[in-house]
């Protein structure tokens, strides 16, 4: 095997990203319990467990297996049990039978966790696995994201409303909701240049946006509670025929997690602060409160190219377990996810990459729509203006919220 | 009541159109006793009495009712029964039990016709009633092709294979699959001018499309016959995951209505034609088709720039009940309505309509894929280069077919 | 083949017997149209077509098909659509799809039983078949009272509230609840001697009973109603666990079709007569009835060791299309099918009828309930006192009501 | 408050019987970690951390909360957890989400356990609670053997298979299949007298039996793998209706946890040993299981007279953790649980006992199966000859098997 070495200086940046990043997740599970660690809420969802082991076999998959002579698997049964939806690496565990998994213990996935990583370490001077590695750190930044938000949704549904960790950080800014006006013309979009980006981000190319202008914050709960207090959730007009359907299927008067004046956090039960961001809607929701309000919801387009000269990197995001939650942002990342009127589609001239990776984005590309800027969740250093999540349109356990956008 | 009538001779032409569409639906009916007439054989469709009906009750309601100085209802109970799905115009029948109505019977249905035509034809010579009426018989050619394609889809469950009409026309072109080039650039697209269109199809506006090369004939029963066997329903690789997750629960193997060499018709059970092009595949199964062919579906925009210069009047469309089946024709009108890879969003500073026909399309605005063109069930004349058909990507009881795209 | 003939005596008779039942089940659906004959408002019920046509199939196939030398069928792909639940005669048209068959016609069908009829004729001198004669006219008057049950629930899902026929009789007979008291001991059950008894009468045998004490009267629809006012239907104690958990999922508040103070009825919504025997209600509610009272259901045993002096062939039953309900009778039979605490299970050393017969009844013995009596739309003569009728526990589409008992 | 104090001997052998079940529970739960006794595999299982507390709350309420005076609950929030279905006692958590309960932990409940008995222990000298604390006790013993069978679903659906404790005792018995004659007649069933027995056991009455033989052992794999072979599972004509279509939708072909020459353990995956008893069968299978060996499956009555001089104390059934599972007793008790014909319902002028304790039986007396006599997972000493068990008829995850019977 042909195999290319890396100068030192940059090795060590990369261990100390690649410990920095598996760190962060252990970090993450720390104030939870075996059981809490095990349980699976919806099929949607993911057991903490699961999150931890399914992470490590990416890097064991596609890493070690595939590139260190002669690596033994650490566990032969365990490939079935965390594959997620790769259809090329085989069969694999049904996905809502996660929560069945009480083995292995946290303990012996936190001991699979350790094995690989003294592995795949000896790995990180690799040049040609560098951007394998880097997808399997991006690809375990999501799943940090996931982790939180899957465990906040299987505690809240325990009536003793168990916290998490510890309080919030108290909201930091509000007040009048400013427009920024952007002229539009043909402009580039999606990912160019060497940075990492997922391959849902490119090719880079040229689109047409007409003038607009785009709120300088996010909705606000108080904002929310007018729409719930006026109605909004009864009146069939506001919403798209899809989204009136699920209102009624499901009985939906209020975002995910209100109870009354209060609302579940990741510290349980907590007062709702009508100045923090909303969170928790789903893109039916947020339509409907745009049409409500008079305005639109923003293209992923029209938000990229209003985004070219804010810090990814700023605004409330993931640094610890302690305090994640919506607080109140200057600048278009952080808090949360914002639901865009574009569709996830594939871009111009995509290809999805070859071999099993190739299933990690395109597959997807049906049905779901896409999200900018990043929350409290995302890891901080994890996303990017291109960066192009996505969702159905009536899932609300991630940290999901609004920015409205208007014609000019 | 201030209203404004037109000068003759443009009445006797209105009068001509309406009588023309009017008289269609019941030609289409001819074939049906009122047993077939009453079967609704899934959510998805309704029973040729309630087209006939719905199509009515448009008239009554926004002409009549609200324009007609002391119209009657012609009974006051079938506004309940006959709303579709418009929420300004209060509760209506759930649409499930659509298939319950044995009464009113099919004379009945054929009665309130006459009574609400004998109406409307005194409010011809309206001006301002003119784009109303023009919206009811687009509205009625709608359901002219859906009529025929849920009957279809209710015949094809009975074990007996009935046919609805006489046989269907022999087989015109097919042969190698030509490729037409496009420059692409800055177009415009979108209905502008005093024809009749759909709110969803404007504004008019200008898109930036890459260049690509579009067939120059549509997917032949042949060709999708080679995917079948190649085991294109069997690679995971092929399909969106939504597509797959599809396939598998629902088993699919092949187009719907395909029965071995057979195929279910208008006209019954019939031999399979390998040149005509191969219809009553899903969104999904086209995707994979483009997909297993190393090519891909055009977007909607790609679509409408290349049918600049084709006459949508022509190929195999709707003239009569007899032969509705796609049979080969040149342009890229007729035979069957494309899937294109755009999802059915509003256009930039689309406004719905007021009032209760601004939910004609708005709100369906989501989870949903565009098609272009016409099949052989839609009404030579309805359809428009800038028209936007739409339907759930997992639906194929419709007349839907394939045209393949790629770039250059 | 040896073959046996009657004398001429018994055989007009038979004639008589075979067309007087034959001409009923037409007459029954004189009142309907093709269309009302065709729909089937859900898997437990069938088209009144559907039940012309199997009746007839059950002759065709085991008295034409396995007696009448040279017999061709009817309609060779018929036998596929009309076979019910016969495992042994092969496989069949999905049961919840009966409601597709909008061909054959009513007409269509309304032939098949003239041929069939006249091939029957000739075999009603037949010794040999006398017994299957006489199965297939007994399993007819079943299909006769499922045929006005069926189009019942049909009709009642028309918000138009159809009437099917002529109103019913006025409201005979009601007053206090007076008690026959009864010893009990050891005492014969179930069928023996000549006359005509399904299997599942049999083998007659020796049951120990208490003394207790039955009913003179059926609970009336007054006295419903002062369980519904004491607020029967949201008391779980009332209930058995499983009828609750059908109470809280149904949203189960009243009897089937009670509308207010109306109620819907084979001649269309009428005011409902306090004095009537109320009708249409489950086990669980004729068992959470009894309960509130202070009272019990009857065993099975019971209620056959009270009946031994009660003539089957009085009280409101059905003698012609009009005027089908519970009108109030003297006697144990007549008006509804009364619900016993006794599950449906084998008699001792109960064998079922060898070949495709013997599907008949034995094999729903379990999870069901046995009612005895008749109902005003059992065929008069058709019932007898060891009858055993029965259905699960959360039908009511039957006429089913209550008669109470006690211990002594 | 009146309350009587028993004399001294009596109240330490109520001690002693305390203390033995209390412990036995806890000594079933000492394999299993937090996250094992978290889990829920369907909604008719519990997690084994549920079954602890639930048990405990049982004391807690009817004995603590009712009794004691100045008792304050350990938590407040927990009865809400811990109710199982009694409607008397309020609302309270959904049974499907029983899983989710991370929290509290399995040593909060341990402690939760330990607090309840220190209390209960100080009321076992109250005669007036004895029947009540003996209610408690045998309610236990019920959760004992639900909780193993329980834990054995949950850990059947882990891919890895795990064990529950060591591995299970050696078959004993087996050869040919003897039959014990019995006369029959009027005879005594039922409770009466002074021991501990549920109200569903009486009121003792007499019964008329007929003369039949019951089998003097239980079916064993072997004679279960001939009927599998013989292709008992793929023809209707063994099943009843329900059992066939319960077979057709659930792919039904062999007793819950066989797999190919092997089954699922609660030591894990062990090869089938062929002259075990079979097990793991529901009603449906026993029933066809039954016709198919030209016998029949005896009633509760003919099982509990021919039961009279059995001891119930004897025969395979739960001493400890360690070795559960049927390995062929003499003798009707231990091994599984037998199915009968008979339908679980109330013997004459049964009542309920009053309270919410009136709950525990009666409410489920539709739609179940009688079961007689013990299994490995019972507790010795708490079945008796009266003991009626009872399941729906399609369930299989307790240790059900088949005794068969025959007429004479």
């Amino acid at each position: 095997m042909s195999t290319s070495r890396t100068p030192t200086g940059h090795v060590s940046a990369t261990m100390e990203r690649f410990a920095t990043v598996r760190t962060l997740t252990e970090a993450l599970v720390a104030p939870l319990s075996d059981a809490d660690a095990t349980i699976q809420s919806m099929p949607d969802a993911s057991p903490a467990k699961w999150h931890l082991a399914h992470t490590t076999w990416f890097f064991e998959t596609f890493v070690l297996r595939d590139h260190f002579p002669g690596y033994r698997l650490f566990d032969e049964r365990w490939p079935f049990l965390f594959n997620s939806y790769y259809e090329a690496e085989g069969p694999r565990h049904a996905r809502p039978m996660r929560g069945m998994l009480s083995r292995p213990s946290l303990d012996e996935v936190l001991a699979y966790r350790a094995h690989v990583d003294a592995h795949v370490e000896r790995m990180l001077d690799r040049s040609d696995l560098a951007a394998l590695i880097e997808l399997g750190l991006n690809h375990e930044q999501q799943h940090q994201e996931l982790l939180l938000t899957d465990i906040k949704h299987a505690l809240s549904l325990n009536p003793l409303a168990p916290a998490y960790a510890a309080a919030p950080q108290p909201v930091r800014v509000s007040g009048e909701m400013g427009w920024d006006q952007h002229p539009g013309g043909v402009v580039r979009v999606g990912h160019e240049g060497d940075g990492f980006a997922f391959d849902n981000e490119g090719p880079a190319h040229d689109v047409l946006i007409g003038p607009f202008a785009l709120a300088r914050r996010l909705v606000s709960n108080q904002e929310w509670a007018e729409f719930v207090d006026d109605g909004g959730y009864r009146d069939p007009s506001l919403w798209l025929s899809d989204g009136w359907a699920w209102v009624q299927a499901e009985g939906i008067a209020a975002p995910l997690y209100w109870h009354e004046d209060a609302a579940f956090t990741l510290s349980g039960m907590a007062r709702r602060r009508a100045e923090a961001p909303v969170t928790h809607v789903s893109f039916y929701e947020a339509d409907a409160f745009a049409t409500w309000a008079g305005l639109r919801l923003p293209t992923e387009f029209e938000w990229e190219y209003a985004a070219a000269d804010h810090d990814p990197a700023r605004g409330v995001q993931l640094d610890t377990a302690q305090g994640v939650q919506p607080s109140g942002s200057p600048g278009l990342f952080g808090d949360c996810w914002q639901w865009t009127r574009s569709a996830y589609l594939p871009y111009p001239r995509f290809r999805p990459a070859s071999g099993a990776v190739g299933e990690y984005n395109g597959k997807f590309m049906s049905g779901q729509c896409v999200l900018k800027g990043a929350s409290c969740a995302t890891p901080r250093g994890h996303s990017r203006t291109t960066y192009r999540n996505f969702f159905p349109p009536e899932k609300r356990w991630q940290f999901t919220g609004v920015r409205l956008a208007k014609d000019l």
